[in-house]
């Protein structure tokens, strides 16, 4: 009972106890305008330079970039379906111009002359557990009529309304059409500014000329500051396989990363090309791999029919991101000094010496 | 006066004083060494494992991240205009791909077989005011070409030069042409990367197989991973009524959310899903409501003559956004272990007892 | 010897030193009942209104914004190649949309009717160096079939498969093909949301009117809150120029900045909008200027034979970048209030006082 009752007394006196860091004062004219010295020099410093001049710190870090990306290649293709075929730009980039990325059609699945009306569909014979029906949605492609037909001498599948004749899915070519893309190359130009500090750089270097432009690859060792890169170069150094790739298409992201210091010389300020497969890769999870979309080509023909190509692309879209760090020494400057703490704590090493008063103890020093 | 004197002495009194916290200086080898030992392991820590092994904190939160999108789904229409026509995801999805975005056309107002001809100006009859001049720009669309003629028995306007006939600018069809695109689906394929942990995760979840992923809907309370989303339900979680949406357009906003702990089994790390309507809804200021723009599909007819199919599409647009953060507890140890404030404490703490002096007082015992 | 020796215990008593701040523990029911109650209200409101009712602090800063553009205007041409032709949105809009960018071809150089077949090379004769050579991959655009041809009366050059007749790359039209483009305009349409807060707004604000959307134009002092832009203006705020940037093509930015109190009236949060031109614009490094890509129009004439008509469009990117902060006094209390030291130095000075013990010094005071 003694004891509950110490304890209770304890854990009382524990929690009616109030810390504090004890304070010296000191009363000095010399230290005194000495501190306020310090503090109005500061105060000037901040209020200055820092608020009048910089307009505070909120847009240190909006760095302002953009991207243009231009492609070039050609690729010849030989098949019973197109017959020879050359493809170039205008043929394989979809669509033409984005904002910070790109796609390179670099397998297709190709249906011909579609019209609207009526065919058979394709592949999914008509079972008694799902008759035909008029108005049936077919997948995601054709409506039922609700008839049953031949679709060939000895399969019969539902008569559907659609764009005939459908399109057969099936896996895409292996190798992949367009596998010549491994060898087409991409211009990319990227400007950065940092309105703040009104400086402005971009990626085509200033000691790039126009024949140097004209020929140079990328390359990490012998050519790092060329800023055109060979689509299989990229993919390769992301390790990965171009060839696999291209079969059934994927995503690449193309990092440009500036880290610049204002304070040394602007040539040092370069950028740094990384590569990195940004979809799935996960063998143990290829549940619906890579990346492809559907786009047709509609023409008019004879007596104002409408048709179209619809073409099933597969192929690599490459996104470009920019990351950008500019360090300045004048920011640095600043943020030390704004941490008055550490200023005054020099200061205070500095006086407190006058005023050192040693009191012996058997144990130790103690400095006020 | 003396009173006013004692003020200013006062005054100068707190303007000359400088305040410092006490400093206790230990000299004890005991408490120096362990003092010592302890900073020591901190910078060790710091340096071998922060900045070598983790090279640093940096880039804690450059998530990469790639969305691709896949839409299925298949309508049918009946207009005097276009007849029976089946419009499928070539015909629908504009343009093809897009970065992180997709937009499906829900209605539309076609003008057919434009030509680049002369022709009456649609619905802007001659005002003396305004008299018809040879150049005047009318509009967006057309130039004048000085001449008023018959736009109808009743009514006459300027010529114009312009793809005629100039489309017929009304209010969009409603119920909405393509009202059947509630039921289409989406794919969203999304993939993240941390590269800094070495950890990649993709929506598709692991024990995902493709059959699941070939009949699954997402339903936040019975199919929450599956990543396919039918577009009414879309709208409809985000509190909105898809046919009016569909009338006019506009722009939804699809949020996949990552937080994921990197010390909890990886099962536990699953994307969540939530929508919201990004464009303006409020029906006070419903000025320039929805979302649509022109194209056209240009075909060449008998005597390599060009003609367009003008479409002024209404449609809802999609964003798709993607948000983490990843946590991982060595993470917290080292900014825990980093303040070496709160680890100096302990040790403060532990050992000042030993020299504890106790200044006996009436009021108060006083802690060194 | 000795002063070594005297050097050497100064930096081992240096080393084995051991500083910390003197705490001073009060031990009285008064300043330890209202330092306990101090601590129990923070808590309180830290637990209560930080924690439950606005659920901590993590999204503060998710601005959600979308923008969809419409770009209005026509140019009339006449050249020898493309006849009088009139060109509107549906032409110089490509793609025709995109999530928050939009580009307007400015000028072009056009090549008609390309067809899959075989041409002589365009400019590049042959050379002893480089001979005709089966499969060789010519430029970016077509492929060599080994034959030399007569390209003109006095020159020769490889035979190649492609897209025939080949583009002639020259510079591009200067003035500019759409030069009238100075004159189009564009509505953005911008909706911003902090789900956070529940707040949302838009930049056409509530007092915007149909009539006043329909004839206003952006005016930095006469209209600046009207959402519709005359791109000549967009281009001379950036202190460029359009007719010479229409030449090449260039990136501009739009930069829309919502810096918004939420505690004073909403009519107070207005969007402001900046203009800059993001590429590059170094009359030194000017290699590779501007902004232009392929596209093409695919066409079947009479007999199913492919042709398409290539563009190789210039033209202006305008990128829409949307920057937001929103501020809430309640915020800035919780902000406050969170830094316990401060509140705690008040509470501490306040008190302290009544236990201040003077010790007095031949030259200075000391508070505890």
């Amino acid at each position: 009972m003694a004891r509950l009752g110490g304890c209770w007394a304890f854990l009382c006196r524990c929690f009616f106890q109030y810390e504090t860091p004890k304070i010296l004062l000191i009363r000095s004219k010399k230290v005194g305008a000495l501190n306020r010295l310090v503090q109005a020099l500061i105060l000037a410093y901040v209020i200055g330079y820092v608020c009048v001049l910089k307009k505070g710190y909120q847009d240190t870090d909006s760095v302002l970039s953009s991207v243009t990306t231009k492609v070039k290649g050609v690729a010849l293709t030989n098949s019973s379906q197109l017959g020879l075929r050359v493809w170039d730009v205008a043929d394989y980039v979809i669509p033409p111009q984005e904002e910070s990325s790109f796609f390179v059609m670099t397998n297709l699945i190709v249906t011909m002359n579609q019209t609207q009306t009526r065919c058979p569909e394709v592949g999914v014979p008509e079972r008694a557990a799902s008759p035909c029906s008029l108005g049936a949605v077919n997948g995601y492609r054709s409506v039922q009529t609700g008839k049953c037909v031949n679709f060939s001498d000895s399969a019969r599948t539902c008569e559907v309304f659609a764009w005939c004749p459908v399109e057969t899915d099936s896996e895409p070519p292996n190798p992949a059409v367009l596998a010549n893309a491994e060898n087409f190359t991409v211009l990319i130009k990227n400007s950065i500014q940092y309105p703040k500090f009104s400086f402005g750089r971009r990626n085509i270097l200033p000691d790039v000329n126009t024949s140097y432009l004209r020929n140079c690859i990328f390359d990490r060792k012998r050519d790092p500051h060329c800023p055109i890169f060979r689509l299989g170069d990229i993919v390769s150094e992301a390790n990965e396989d171009f060839q696999s790739m291209a079969v059934h298409g994927g995503v690449m992201g193309i990092h440009i990363r500036w880290d610049c210091d204002l304070d040394m010389p602007e040539s040092w300020c370069v950028p740094k090309y990384t590569f990195r497969r940004l979809d799935n890769k996960d063998p143990d999870n290829n549940v619906a791999p890579g990346y492809n979309f559907r786009f047709a080509k509609y023409y008019k023909v004879a007596d104002n029919v409408e048709t179209r190509t619809l073409i099933k692309g597969f192929g690599i879209r490459f996104d470009v991101m920019v990351f950008g760090k500019v360090n300045v020494v004048c920011d640095w400057v600043v943020l030390t000094f704004m941490k008055k703490s550490n200023l005054y704590k020099e200061q205070k090493y500095s006086y407190v010496d006058d005023y050192a008063l040693v009191s012996t103890s058997h144990q130790f020093h103690l400095f006020l």
